[in-house]
């Protein structure tokens, strides 16, 4: 298996993705947030670019059966069910729902690599799940962060450091690396004992902090609280 | 200051880069090739995408004046004075002389960079000087690594990483990272105390060596070994 990880979130030339295992990461945090509502039940999740793409689209379904969740600059949207904060996404409130979710970073990856052979979401949440299914589905993989507002994200290089790292544990001698997919693991061995740290000295994380969403971080640092695996098919996120 | 780092070699907005000081990266071999040679008296280095437009311009010069330099799968070029190792450049060849360069990544990086305030060549060989430089112009800095045909290169950020070492440690306090700064530096300090074996695990490093230019890799390793600034101004590099 060769193992990549694109550093950048722009759209890949979708032949080269077809015959690949996608892995898209935000960690903070709407991969931890799509994985932690369907955890809780969610029926599904249907990833959207824009703020009127998902008023649009709720239309569609009867009304107030979808869930409108979301953020821009880190806030909840005016007229939306839910925020971005995985801790919103609980069964009282997802159970058996639809959620449309737009944010700035997350949900726009899935559309960039829609061509994938398989599209799973993947965060610290899962992150055994995702690498035993790797390994199962025996393709090359290509790690997508999705990066902030298109720069390099550490924590999401950390999370899919921690993913070759599991993958390796598991089947070493079978994997090749690339220079990026190498340079992941070892700033994930710079950071594996104290993951909330990645957050504190990232970008992102620092301004999750002056937004008041300081308790996100501890919670998204949670390692293997789920193994389920959101797959992007369609346009739609399901188990 | 801010430093960051662009991991992909893409051209970036030229808006974004005509108040920051840029520094050139191509450690095996390009940026090497141009701080030797200029170091052991060659003239100027003129910087070219392609082997074709090398011939062209040379028609402009006196017959036989400018000699061409480059690469092709990191072989010399045919009908070409020089190949891609800086041991080749040396005074006896270069002295006096104007050197036409075309090789895969790093020349292409100059020309994607162009519009940056000051843009200069480094590699491990002169960067201490780069950083002192830097920190005189007391502009922001954009290091680009010329990356392994439009890839991400590990012994380019790991040089990058030095490089922001070296500001730091005279700067501190003055200076700020981005996440892929940020990163660079922690890649760095993984390998600070054997650089050749950044490259004996990066891509292009280990191709090398299979091409037969092993020596290369630990002659690039050479760190402070010339304080010669190389600047790159309307197509030319020169002191």
């Amino acid at each position: 298996m060769h193992i990549d990880i694109q550093f950048l979130p722009f759209s890949p030339d979708p032949s080269t993705l077809s015959r690949r295992t996608i892995v898209v990461i935000d960690v903070l945090r709407a991969t931890s947030v799509i994985i932690h509502a369907i955890s809780q039940g969610a029926l599904e999740i249907i990833p959207v670019a824009t703020v009127e793409e998902a008023f649009q689209l709720a239309k569609h379904f009867p009304q107030g059966t979808p869930l409108l969740g979301g953020e821009r600059g880190s806030q909840k949207i005016k007229g939306f069910d839910l925020g971005n904060s995985p801790r919103e996404y609980i069964a009282e409130k997802v159970k058996g729902k639809r959620v449309i979710l737009t944010t700035t970073n997350g949900t726009k990856a899935f559309h960039s690599v829609s061509s994938g052979r398989e599209v799973m979401a993947g965060s610290f949440f899962n992150i055994g799940a995702i690498g035993g299914r790797c390994l199962d589905l025996s393709q090359d993989l290509l790690i997508f962060p999705s990066g902030d507002e298109g720069r390099f994200s550490l924590e999401d290089t950390v999370c899919g450091g921690m993913l070759i790292d599991r993958i390796l544990n598991k089947g070493k001698g079978l994997v090749s690396l690339t220079d990026a997919s190498q340079s992941a693991l070892i700033l994930y061995q710079r950071f594996k004992e104290n993951l909330v740290e990645t957050f504190r000295l990232s970008t992102h994380g620092r301004d999750l902090i002056e937004r008041g969403f300081e308790e996100d971080l501890a919670y998204c640092a949670q390692i293997d609280i789920t193994d389920i695996i959101p797959t992007f098919r369609d346009g739609v996120i399901r188990i």
